[in-house]
């Protein structure tokens, strides 16, 4: 580590911590650049605000295109920065995969939110992979924590793989439903219904209130069969268009974390998300090295290809493969 | 690969072919070795089998310890041997983790199905990890295919994480419940139905009959609700003990062989397990030699408990980490 990229990283996070909106855009671009010597700041900066980082409510959101996440975010922030809270709007979609209004950018979505001075909104970091994007997004909210944001929105779209990735990072996963019939019919993947902490049926009102009342009904049934632990999933409804059941979804937060940080599942979940991150870090890098090298790559796709068609063990070209990857360290 | 090592395989891969049960055995055994030079030999039987695989029906079964998992595979084998089929028995859960009945050891679970000269059942390899078990059980599989079973039931404890790596080897993955309340109730796992392609309701008689039949419109309700796919998963009843409802349990299977045939899923199903199997053996090994590698065991526990504690951040360890494991093969 240089001298001038340690005092480049203290002149950071001192701005960052003042509350500084410019500085902490800068961080934040800061964490997401791959270049090594701006990682070699980012790390020592990401060092330095450590400490004062984790006095969130960290949410993540999911929701499939047409659900009205957007608005639910626009007047969900409204409605916590209206009682005194900071909010940061982070999303973890890698862009390209992006669908539907963002193409815009994430700002023009959320017009009104974006003027707040108590709310920040990140647009998702482009051209890169969910691995990267995730680990941005983990490191973006520890710098919004650190800049004083106290309630982290991690956004993501209810079509793929992203959500795990969220529900790994936050302290409630929500999942925006539309009212309508089931997963199928709402274009939910499968497995995303059973991370979600919280179920919220949105645009209850005009003539689509009495279909979400069943679509209310409906999952509520499912979710108690399939329960587990102590806190038992609740769906709810709202209006986020005409600000109707807001104030219950917040309140509901409110009780998820009251009775978390009560029976240590809060803490225990951070600990397990700061784990696993290591070791996403760790094993993702190792597979980009491992892809990358020459000697794996001569031959990796012929390989692969073989295995799909089933004229190859995968054993054996795993075996093939990884014996030149480590040749040279185990040689060394 | 020396002569030797490739004369043993081809004579075993004949003996295998043959229907010699103690050469299958014997290959299965070899397999499950973690011998380098045994490691040799099993690649190249399996080489030699591996255009003799893939015709049988994949069978991953799981229920929690209680439900009548064995009663089940034996009423089930003995039923689809009298239809002229061959059944092999596998069992995946690291038998350090087993509870219950298999303490004695599988056989004596399935004493009248152990007696048939068409049912091949194989015990759990003893003290590995999941990840050793799992690619052991898949590579069992092909060999007892090439031995000429044409039914392969994959056996799970419903409790742990080797539901995914079973849903992950087979065609259909069967969930049996009890009739009774919902998972958590049941003690099954988040996310296990989720991975079933078919629900059964054991101990549907007598007393339970009543309470099955609830069981099942529960479940059927839940699961339309979640379906994803053409394949709408079933909820049946049986009762394995009074060997009611065994029949129509392989009816549905076949139907789901009929359909995945038809429309290429299955067929799409194999190729993409077969490519996430070289992955998973890939990143299997990468990581064992990773946290072996004595400059990352030095500081593992340390930096792993520092980040459990929050007051380092993943990133920096793994970054750490990363550059003393892949230093030596940079300056190859």
């Amino acid at each position: 580590m240089t001298d001038t990229a340690l005092q480049d990283a203290a002149r950071l996070a001192d701005a960052v911590r003042s509350g500084d909106r410019r500085a902490l855009a800068r961080a934040i671009t800061l964490i997401e650049s791959t270049r090594a010597d701006h990682r070699e700041t980012a790390e020592a900066l990401l060092a330095a605000l450590l400490p004062y980082t984790g006095n969130s409510v960290r949410l993540g959101i999911s929701g499939v295109p047409g659900v009205g996440k957007s608005t639910f975010i626009e007047a969900f922030g409204l409605h916590v920065i209206g009682l005194g809270h900071k909010v940061a709007v982070l999303a973890v979609d890698p862009s390209s995969q992006r669908t539907g209004g963002s193409i815009l950018g994430d700002k023009t979505r959320m017009v009104d939110l974006s003027r707040e001075a108590n709310a920040f909104i990140r647009p998702s970091p482009a051209g890169t992979t969910l691995g990267g994007v995730a680990r941005r997004t983990r490191e973006a909210m520890l710098i919004c924590e650190a800049a004083g944001f106290d309630v982290i929105v991690v956004e993501t779209v209810g079509v793929g793989q992203s959500e795990t990735a969220v529900a790994d990072m936050v302290d409630l996963f929500m999942l925006l439903l539309l009212p309508a019939g089931g997963d199928e019919l709402q274009g939910i993947k499968k497995g995303i219904v059973e991370l979600a902490d919280l179920v919220v049926v949105n645009k209850a009102d005009g003539d689509l209130a009495a279909t979400a009342r069943h679509t209310v009904a409906d999952y509520r049934h499912a979710l108690a069969l399939l329960r587990h632990g102590d806190w038992r999933v609740p769906v709810l409804s709202c209006s986020a268009f005409r600000k109707i059941g807001i104030d219950t979804v917040w309140q509901t937060i409110g009780e998820h974390k009251a009775l978390t940080e009560a029976n240590g599942a809060r803490a225990t979940r951070r600990a397990e998300q700061a784990r696993a991150w290591l070791w996403s870090e760790i094993r993702e890098t190792l597979i980009d090295r491992f892809r990358s090298h020459p000697a794996v790559r001569a031959d990796l796709a012929r390989l692969e290809a073989e295995v799909t068609a089933g004229t190859t063990i995968p054993a054996a070209a795993a075996h093939t493969l990884l014996g030149r990857f480590l040749a040279q360290s185990d040689r060394a």
